[in-house]
């Protein structure tokens, strides 16, 4: 077992005392007796720091500080939707109370971390790490490490001479499983964690070359990883584990110059609308649609430069997109019915995540460089109201509690 | 506008002090400062009372009374999953916080409510009525009357002589719209609430003949109404309402004796898993299957009786089915992957309700002769857990505060 640290900061991250021009703002993050089904988070990446948000009427609680490197920051929450489970970049992992603004517990649980996920129960945490490679699965309540999975891999077995893969594409599965791949081992494993201290791997091989990232579809049936060594995407239908990984859109990417693994497209931005899926495509300026009963390429939509994330609206019927660096102060909406634009905002420079309210009559969207939120009524695609936030990036709803693979 | 009364009840119902064997039961209901994820409300249909319930560790936590007539009631929940909406048989709609356990408030708003809904944004509650006909506005906050929307009907357009309509099926759908039918009038509304005080109505007439209950997709595309009057069900796709309301399953109910409105399927017990509906039969020991794309049955399965309830677990890979009298001890588990009843439980004497955990991993059980609700885990679909509940009907976990429909 690889040693791993508890940070004494619990105590001492109460709330910091702010200044804001914003008189709603509050000086201390005692939040108090309320609801937790409209509270969220925005990620401060540049400070190490979150705002817990309501979205009912669309309001900065508070500031939480002391949270490490949160560049890529993601989070998940706990099934009672009060704590947040914040998985940084330098191996943090931070529990955060969004009611009273305290860090219970924040530990440094691995080097190089890139995401994690929480049990179909809730009572698991689960942390993938690039150095050391492997999975750590930790005690929701007390973040308390209960299995330390190695992603060992033999010389032969994969194209690289690391013996510890770099895992990637975390996410939970129904059945108390976490799935993963290995980005040097060329592999998907499944994780059943119904006996917790006895981790279960089911170790799908050869899936397709340096998987770098993935997704599960909203209803926990479909993974999907993306190839950094080669086009195409591969695709386990955890259904039928025993049919093993398909290729699908074997044209994806292909044609294209080798981008640099930042530049490729997040996995998680993937929209499914109905049976439509839409698709970043691979350094062009097009949405690729989908069939997600065939696999087949139906469709593309021309952009306004290269997509970053395509996000539906919960009710599937609208899609919103964000790009790439230089057009990143731009976002396109495409109507679904229609299949195509219908509006395309200049919402500032460095519109990095959106993220829509439970029944997706609003989208919160994180403007970074010019240090806003921005929300806009969905319906009417107009400006609603404009956050003071510092450095935004990723923005989660307590929502994600009780959603399969988020 | 039609009277209503407020009952000055509010101050009156803190929670009962009431006496159990349990130890973890508490005496009061002041919860507390908790997140609201993992809440629920378990209605008592034969004391007017409901109980407040947690889902994480599976206990009771406090009962509230006052109620009122409770038999066929359901719930709502307020966007940030603090407060439930009760719409009472009696025409009462009552406010509870689960945090406290206090009646907010609790109005009588007509003579014979049969169900309710909230808005896109939360600001609003809908409730529909039999007696007398049409639909209430409310203000979510206060319960003030916002707008009074009567069912008129005008001689000829319907076959029957009344004057106001009763209205069923009433849901939410994005846009601020609220979708209900005529029972009385054959004809489908949609109400627009973007503007609260001028609601803007949108009739589809002739859709068939005295609809009595309705359904909508889990996007808020597609709203089903059961049909009384005649066989079939009428379909209206709300990203098309110039189509019109389209007759589907021509054959659902033909050739059977005609049944009371009270034994006629429940319609928001369909489940959908993936692109298959699964369908209880009108009078027949079966489960039809529908395709959603092409709205034809595809197959169907023989069960041990007559199906009330067909449920998806979250993930669409079970079907859990309960059935009507004398087969009202049986839940059946249907496997979607081999469509096949992979396992028959026998969990007592009225089986009414079953209600999944948000990700799925149990499924709680309304059995209300035993005064039990039974816990159990879907993966092993073995008992988990047992709590003791006086005359358990409808279960209602808190998120529902994020779904379309619900």
């Amino acid at each position: 077992m690889k040693p791993w640290h508890v940070l004494n900061t619990a105590l001492l991250a109460a709330c910091s005392l702010i200044f804001s021009t914003t008189p709603a703002w509050s000086q201390t993050c005692d939040i108090g007796l309320r609801g937790t089904g409209d509270l969220g988070i925005v990620i401060e990446r540049a400070s190490g720091s979150l705002l817990i948000v309501e979205h009912s009427s669309d309001r900065r609680l508070c500031r939480v500080e002391g949270l490490g490197d949160l560049s890529h920051a993601s989070a998940t929450y706990s099934r009672d939707a009060r704590y947040a489970y914040i998985f940084g970049r330098d191996g943090g992992l931070t529990k955060v109370d969004i009611l009273t603004g305290k860090i219970v517990k924040r530990i440094i649980q691995g080097g190089n971390s890139i995401g994690g996920a929480i049990s179909q129960d809730g009572s698991l945490i689960a942390v993938s790490n690039y150095v050391p490679g492997g999975v750590k699965i930790f005690n929701s309540t007390d973040l308390s490490l209960i299995a330390d999975i190695p992603a060992t891999i033999q010389p032969g077995e994969a194209h690289t001479i690391n013996t510890q893969s770099k895992t990637v594409g975390l996410v939970d599965a129904p059945g108390q499983k976490f799935i993963y791949s290995l980005f040097d081992g060329d592999a998907t494993w499944i994780a059943d964690l119904s006996k917790p201290d006895q981790p279960q791997l089911t170790k799908l091989n050869q899936i397709g070359r340096q998987p770098y990232d993935a997704l599960i579809s909203g209803d926990g049936r479909y993974y999907i990883a993306g190839l950094f060594g080669e086009d195409g995407l591969a695709m386990l239908d955890l259904w039928h584990p025993e049919k093993g990984v398909k290729r699908i859109l074997p044209q994806y990417g292909r044609g294209l110059e080798k981008l640099p693994v930042y530049k490729m497209p997040h996995l998680e931005g993937w929209a499914v609308a109905g049976d439509l899926i839409f698709l970043p495509a691979m350094g062009l300026h097009q949405v690729l649609i989908v069939n997600k009963n065939t696999w087949e390429e139906t469709s593309r939509i021309e952009l306004k430069g290269q997509p970053v994330f395509a996000m539906a609206r919960p009710d599937g019927r609208q899609v919103w997109v964000n790009f790439a660096y230089p057009d990143n102060n731009w976002i396109q909406v495409i109507d679904v019915p229609s299949m195509s634009v219908v509006k395309t905002l200049d919402v500032g420079k460095g519109a990095l995540h959106m993220e829509f309210t439970p029944r997706g009559e609003k989208v919160w969207i994180s403007v970074r460089d010019e240090d806003q939120v921005k929300i806009f009524d969905t319906q009417t695609m107009s400006l609603i109201k404009t956050l003071n936030v510092e450095k935004p990036s990723g923005i989660f709803f307590s929502n994600r509690a009780g959603k399969i693979g988020l």
